[in-house]
């Protein structure tokens, strides 16, 4: 384990990747800590000191190589891997999860969706076979799933992440709305989508005002 | 408008919102900055400092009254207003959205859907209209709408953007991945899912490891 870097300071890394891969598709070959702070509403001082966490990767008024700043990220993030990844819940937000092409392309491989409703078992929805809830458990045994995406109703949700910690995943991207209670040793990352809403509502209606 | 606060305050002001409403619903009377600096992975200082941008509302030594702060954070956040909105795109992602009954809960009262496929046009989903997006702009001099939801593919939204924003809308939730262009009176809130993702990766293989 690295030193110690604040959630703040991890929060920022994948928007900084997110900008860095559309300025390399884009073929600009140089940006400073002040182009990135206008993306990402920060100062410069913030980027540079967000950068040092990990020796920092520019040289003063030389600004950055995005190709390399790229590079660096992706293995300070731990992409350039690929995971297999699941989706448990297949109803509208797990269908619109199957369809993020952005998921594939930066190495988060779907391999198979479950539902308990039999109108969807069977199903295949953008390329991936929706199968029974009741075959996971041998599932897990039978393949090695890096994350699973928990899409199931509130009900649902606690049982699912304990069959899929059992069986041996090591991440859950919870978007059902309910707190997981589970091991340390798996990695949860929670969904709250109405936050953005709440947000909006300050800038409309707020004290922004 | 009130004295500048940071984006980085902003952005965790719902999270307090959202665990203090729990709190209120569970009939918690009394909260610490450390408790909930736990639930935000903070520090008590930080959520001493975030409060006093707005005044600051406990007393040392006695924690926070916990309806007494959610009250005080509904106001801040310009909650308890009433917000009327409307989906653009009722494929997955907006269909998924239409059935949250905590935006609902909390002021976000969805009004109407559209879509341009004949398909999906006349349906009605979780007791919500899907009317053809041709009516939008007729839809939009009839009706003050305050926040919509841009849930297309890529290429639509601008064009629907330019078309909300022709028609007074207020603020934009969009999930359709590209920076729309807009004039600064708009408020847009992106949604980039694949940062969850991303900050997975982080935790399974990236330098936390």
């Amino acid at each position: 384990m690295n030193k110690k870097i604040s959630k703040a300071v991890i929060s920022r890394l994948p928007k900084y990747y997110r900008h860095l891969s559309k300025m390399k598709e884009a073929g600009v070959e140089r940006v400073s800590s002040e182009e990135l702070s206008r993306l990402l509403n920060s100062t410069a001082s913030q980027v540079r000191q967000d950068f040092n966490n990990f020796g920092g990767f520019g040289q003063q008024g030389y600004g950055y190589n995005v190709k390399d700043l790229f590079s660096q990220l992706e293995r300070i993030l731990g992409l350039g891997n690929s995971y297999n990844t699941i989706i448990v819940g297949s109803g509208n937000i797990g269908q619109a999860l199957s369809n993020y092409k952005n998921f594939q392309k930066t190495g988060f491989n779907l391999i198979a969706m479950f539902d308990l409703n039999p109108k969807l078992v069977g199903l295949n929805v953008n390329g991936v076979d929706v199968m029974d809830i009741e075959t996971l458990p041998k599932f897990l045994e039978e393949h090695e799933i890096d994350i699973a995406y928990i899409c199931t109703g509130e009900n649902a949700a606690q049982e699912v992440a304990e069959t899929l910690e059992n069986g041996g995943v090591k991440g859950i991207w919870n978007f059902a709305p309910i707190d997981l209670e589970l091991g340390e040793d798996i990695v949860v990352e929670n969904v709250h989508l109405i936050e953005g809403l709440i947000t909006m509502s300050y800038y409309l209606n707020g004290e922004a005002r």
